[in-house]
This record gives C-alpha cells, structure tokens and sequence, in this order.
C-alpha cells in the first residue's frame, strides 16, 4: 500500500500500530474498521478501505498499474489471490513467528511447515519469473507490488532466495522503479 | 463458481479431479494451468482462468453480480480477499480434515486451531449480516457467492452454526435467488 502510494507520488500520513500489544482491539481503531485489522486506508472523503489487496485495487484505477485489458486484469487478481492464499500466510507468518514470536524456536514442527510452504510458493514465482519480468503482464501492476513486500523480506523469515535468481532479478526490477522507497516495518 | 454460472444461466461442462489422487498433478492438467491447482475455467476462447474469486470476479463482469459503484466494488474485493485469508483457510480445510483426511482425529490441538479460526470468521459474518442482509451493499453480489459454499457446509467441518442467526438467515436467502442450484461436492 505504501510502496503504491509512493509510486503514484500520493502523500499520506502513517501510523504503526502494535497488533501484539492489542492496539488494533482499541475502540478508536474498531471505530474506524470493526474487523479490528490492519492495514487500514482511510480516504480524504471519509471512507475506509481494508484488506491490502483491495485497497491496491482501489487506489490503481485509472493508473498503468491496473492495466485496461481485462484478460490481464484477471490475472493481476488470480495472483493476487494467490498472494492471499498462498504465499502470505507462509511468508508473512513465518517472518513474524521468528522476529516477534519466538515461535520458530518453540514450535519447530509448526514452523518447518511453514517454510517449506514458503518455498513452495517461491517456486511458483521463479516459475513465472523465468519467462517474463513482471507477474501479470510485460509491465508492473499492482500483482508485482501485492507479492513484492513479503518475497523481499524473505530472509527475515529464514529463508535462502540463493535458488531463486529470477526472483531476486525481479525484486531488483521493482526496486529499480521510479519513486521507489525502502519501506521501514 | 458453479454457482455464480447457474444464476448467469450459463451453460458449463464440469470435471470431478481427485486432488488428494494426484489428478492435478497430472501432465494433461498441467498443460492446462501449471500451478496444478482446482478450481479452473477454461473459456470457450481458450483462455484459462484460476483462483475461484478471480474467476468469479471475470464471470461478474457486465453483471449486476459486480455493481458499478467503485465504493461497494472496494468491498465486494475485500470480502473476497478476507475469504482467501480468513474464512476458506480455516472453514474449507476443517472439512477436508474431518470428511477426508481423518486428521481431525489424528492431530488433534491443529484441528481445535482450524475450528477456533472457522468461529472467528463466522462471527465477522454474523457481525455484518446483522445489519445488513447481504455483504457488501443492498443487493448479493460475488461476495456473497464467494462466501456461500463453504459457510453452507460448516456441519460437514463439524461446525455448530446455532449461534449464528443471522448467516443462517443469509444462507437462506442465497438458497432462495432464481436459479440456484445445490451443488455437489
């Protein structure tokens, strides 16, 4: 969302906020999003968007980064998806069980599953990656943004992107766009 | 998927793949789409469509299954994200746990996991069918089809749906739009 923000060249403030610590169960955030979860987008209109994907969808229309064709269209959104489903609940999870929880320590079986369900997925983006440079389409989209984040702190969660040179060659191409910024947790 | 072509009236042919046989892994499904992965559509142009919400998403287009209004096409997406994150991975895997797997019984703190995390995600549906009668806005759209199936089935995951009124309520209603069919599994 906020790598979006930046390409797009759209100012927005930013707040971190501490799930572990309980502070997306606060009343003032469950005013904002009763679902309690972040991210969270609140526009200048008022209106509050969830759920990172969506809120990617949104803020492309009428930008390159959703392009016009609708076959390609449905690809950005079966990958995704596919993020959703498949690779963040891997990645992400693994990332966070081993900076915050401790739980790549505690429960070892738990998270050798998890990192092999990483690998899998990173499987699935080496396979795309080895015949062309962006997920959806010859051009970035919002696909290249929702998957870029997790795979480019992959070795946070543990894991070697050594067997995955197109991968890294892709997370070098996103990189490389105009008004990217490194974005800090 | 199903569901959404029989309320469009279109017609489909529709393939049984035996996932825990390994039909999907097959080369002549393989050759279809390479991640190997159920379900997929392929359309009378040849073009092959994955990831069931995006191929919902597709189908809708030009439908009043995906209203015009961006607002509520923001939150018909974050639905079906939410589903991909937070409803399937725990509703849809209890079941195929319990109806296929015998690992309810075999691992049995997991399951416990699977079924605490299938009543969190029941009870943000309660939460929003309580005041609405659709998901996203006035009228069902792709949303609701996107939650329906495995919501429908919470008994086969030995999910207790009593406690939630209003999603039986909602389930009652998606039974009740002109040419729904009950779908086999």
């Amino acid at each position: 969302m906020r790598l979006l923000l930046n390409f797009l060249k759209q100012p927005f403030d930013y707040q971190n906020l501490d799930t572990l610590g309980g502070e997306t169960q606060e009343d003032w955030f469950l005013k904002i999003t009763p679902m309690g979860k972040i991210p969270c987008l609140v526009l200048d209109t008022g209106e509050t968007l969830i759920e990172s994907n969506a809120i990617l969808w949104r803020l492309a229309q009428g930008t390159k980064w959703w392009p016009h064709e609708l076959s390609i269209q449905t690809k950005v959104l079966s990958w995704l998806f596919w993020e959703q489903y498949s690779h963040e609940p891997a990645l992400a999870v693994a990332r966070s069980w081993k900076l915050y929880r401790g739980w790549d320590r505690q429960r070892t079986q738990e998270f050798k599953k998890l990192i092999n369900k990483s690998y899998e997925a990173l499987k699935i983006l080496e396979m795309q990656l080895t015949y062309s440079d962006w997920l959806a389409t010859d051009q970035p989209t919002i696909a290249d943004i929702g998957l870029y984040p997790y795979t480019a702190l992959a070795n946070e969660a543990g894991l070697d992107l050594d067997a995955y040179p197109y991968v890294q060659a892709w997370l070098k191409r996103v990189e490389q766009l105009p008004n990217y910024k490194i974005l800090e947790s």
